[in-house]
């Protein structure tokens, strides 16, 4: 542990996007626009948005143009895009997207599975995305999923990894994200590899994208922090979830992690009961509970009566 | 973070006493026996079996005595009866508990919720289970609950629980619990205080108890690990729960820390796929779905195959 928690941790929200993708329930544009923007009222400086890639493979994130269109901007946020390919990249920028993060996995049947592409044609595509986007000001984010891990794989080779953010680097991307995509990290590995891609990134550069599949988020964000990570992902009410773990947790919870910042006194600039009043409606939009800890149980300081008859 | 990894966290398994204690549903006790019997056979060193407090009060326990009485004790495991005064003691001691586990809050106002007696109430009468037990080779502990926070009172002094840690101590009990009972602990307080407490205690006499009601709860045995705490209760599948917290988690999962420690390579001793297939006939046997996440996820080794069409 260490004892120094005055360090800013940036919170991402990605509930728009990593969350809504897996919804069965398809989610009104007017809903996702509204949701959107209560968010960015919360003090969030970068929110993903939503993504550009095949409507067939995500229908639920189908109408990535008019969310674009439809929310109100607020000064200070960056809105983010997912996209796979540059055909996405060119929908994102006319959708006016400030940011595109570019994602690749790690393991090659992965990326196989979710891309239909090898690493090396994500990587090819990414070359003409940074073409595209030069001379803009749109800013760049590559991604790399299952770094802590892969579903079909296993293991993956912190090698692999460094391979990956080094080919980011040379892409000239401002930003890296090392994605826990299904939720095999642990702490000790986490700290590990952070450590070592900070002294190749500044930490202003390198965002940790966590899941919380085995309940390991918050520890790993922890381990993150002390190796001297300051920007994490996260989705509102633990939004999202993982296709190879029905039950299971998905993202870890913006406003457990919040929460959490607050009890240690780390800074987030979040303003976190705005974020469980909203975090509270999502059961009615979504049609199911979520798995979110802090909106059930309350804070702490939420305190409660004691039972009729004691004084 | 600390970089050994090698010191052995010992796990006490509480589910037959904390999990049912709150479940609605009545278990029969041969159900009971039986659990306690497959945990048996699982590696713990220690599993907290039943209370013997007032059948009004906690009825999903009123079958103690039949429970310590009807299941098969396994050489090397110690059979723990939670009890709150001097007639839960007698009755604990004529059902062969191996040790007993005395309880009282740090809180005022929820040690008089929970047993109608003051704190100094509550230890006079530990007072005369000490007188009880001495010459018999049962082993005494003594929990303080709502160590790091009451769901009445907020904040809990230190000073207060370090002068219950004195009071047991000087009664000469042989081990101490610090119990986070509704969930209000963060790491950054954990390490402090465990660091506290074992300048007073020797490691083997101090067991953490966390609930995971704001989703921190690995989190904070972490940090107790890396304070030097080595044991730690857990519940299987997150049995358990919190009466303040309606949805929200109770004890830490028991196969979700082995799993961490595993992956972390800390030695627990517990054969994690036997947990693993009991737990998952928990929601038969109690009808509802536990808050563990590794039983539902798989372990990290349980791969999965790639979608058909690729290669």
């Amino acid at each position: 542990m260490i004892s120094d928690y005055s360090q800013r941790l940036i919170v991402q929200e990605v509930a728009p996007r990593d969350g809504l993708q897996i919804e069965p329930m398809w989610v009104a544009t007017q809903d996702k626009i509204a949701l959107i923007d209560q968010l960015s009222l919360a003090g969030f400086s970068r929110i993903e948005a939503g993504s550009f890639v095949s409507p067939r493979a995500v229908p639920a994130l189908r109408d990535g143009e008019q969310v674009f269109g439809g929310i109100v901007r607020q000064p200070g946020v960056t809105y983010v895009a997912l996209i796979p390919n540059l055909k996405g990249a060119q929908r994102a920028l006319a959708a006016k997207a400030d940011e595109l993060n570019l994602v690749l996995s790690a393991s090659q049947s992965h990326n196989l599975a979710n891309t239909r592409m090898s690493r090396e044609q994500s990587l090819a595509g990414f070359a003409e995305v940074v073409e595209l986007a030069r001379g803009t000001s749109v800013s760049l984010n590559g991604t790399v999923a299952t770094t802590f891990g892969c579903p079909f794989e296993g293991h993956i080779d912190e090698k692999v990894v460094m391979g990956l953010v080094d080919a980011y680097q040379r892409l000239g991307l401002q930003g890296v994200t090392l994605a826990d995509t299904t939720g095999m990290a642990n702490p000790r590995q986490v700290y590990g590899l952070v450590r070592r891609v900070l002294e190749q990134l500044p930490a202003d550069a390198l965002t940790l994208h966590f899941h919380n599949t085995r309940g390991l988020g918050l520890s790993n964000v922890l381990a993150a922090y002390e190796a001297g990570a300051r920007r994490f992902d996260a989705s509102l009410g633990g939004l999202g979830g993982c296709p190879f773990a029905p039950g299971a947790s998905g993202n870890i919870c913006t406003e457990d992690l919040v929460n959490l910042c607050e009890e240690m006194g780390i800074p987030t600039g979040i303003d976190l009961p705005r974020l469980l009043e909203l975090s509270r409606t999502l059961p009615a939009l979504l049609g199911h509970e979520m798995p979110g800890q802090v909106a059930k149980a309350g804070r702490n300081r939420d305190l409660h009566r004691l039972p009729p008859g004691l004084v």
